[in-house]
């Protein structure tokens, strides 16, 4: 076999690794945490369902390119905590890192274009990577209305963090952060999210 | 919110049931089995990475649609094991049942379209199902090069099962044909495969 498929087929085992990535959601209804590559597939499927809402027509396949390759970085750097600030700091960095030497296993054009496509979804400066943000932010909702507010209560999350970290919703669809922040207003009322902090 | 809305939320809740259906084959190195929700992601990448070997062209946002869409009815029906005969007599009547039952969960328009590309998928048709199928495959065959042939040797599949189970890679990439008979073959020489049966 050429060099070429033998670099993309190493590749292929090498993000195997994705699946032993933890992060602090819980699947709805299930004491263990969601590793970083069901996510992902939830985060796509997300993408492709809720499509029609985005204000600024999107091309939905660079959304679930973007998607589907936007998190390998956690392999060698972890997930980060969506509220964790400390951890946040200098977490573009060791995502750079990581992006050089995950996909630099690719040849060396597919290795250019994979980095790309971290750094677009990482500045979120096109309407994709603005989509693709805000289904990363709807997916962890949804978990958390389905487990009566699970991550945020456990971690006495205020309403001014969730606000702040939902924002890219609201770049990318009325519709949706209308229905997000409804969401939120029910966990509000249910006195599952703190409202000062 | 709108109820159409409503019912898209209501699927995306529903398929996080997909994280906790759990495949024979086990991750890279690990002792735990894969669940079928981190398999399709996998499967979306190695799709994303392999297209430009497919012999007749196909529209890879269409691929991504299939791949992300076809494993769900798992979630009613269960992982069939791709040796396992008896479980494929009725996998596809029990497949259908979930299918209705899951993708009823959405809009009218989105259910018949899921519905729809599942059932493309099964029937293997057009050339964007037979890549999505050899992709299924090819994953399949890395993680078990990565686990000195596991199922296949914890199970005692022998070669013209695998052959068989393999066929629709020769239906839609040369390529990629010759080079995951090489993967085989390199297992054959490792005796990790018996030759009849």
């Amino acid at each position: 076999m050429d060099n070429r498929l033998r670099q993309q087929f190493e590749f292929i085992m090498e993000v195997d690794k994705l699946k032993n990535v933890l992060r602090m959601t819980k699947l709805i209804g299930e004491s263990r945490t969601e590793n970083t590559a069901e996510h992902t597939w939830h985060m796509a499927l997300t993408a492709m369902a809720l499509a029609e809402y985005v204000d600024t027509s999107v091309d939905l396949l660079h959304v679930l390119r973007l998607t589907l390759v936007h998190d390998i970085v956690e392999i060698d750097a972890g997930d980060t905590f969506a509220y964790d600030e400390n951890g946040h700091l200098d977490k573009f960095e060791r995502e750079k890192q990581a992006a050089k030497r995950i996909f630099g296993i690719l040849p060396e054009d597919q290795a250019m274009e994979y980095y790309d496509l971290w750094l677009e979804f990482e500045t979120r400066e096109t309407p994709e990577a603005r989509f693709a943000a805000s289904v990363d932010r709807i997916q962890a909702v949804l978990q958390n209305h389905g487990n009566q507010a699970g991550t945020w209560r456990e971690h006495n999350i205020t309403l001014s963090q969730i606000t702040n970290r939902l924002s890219p919703i609201s770049e990318s669809s009325d519709a949706l952060w209308q229905a997000i922040q409804e969401i939120v207003q029910e966990h509000i009322d249910a006195e599952h999210i703190g409202q000062t902090g």
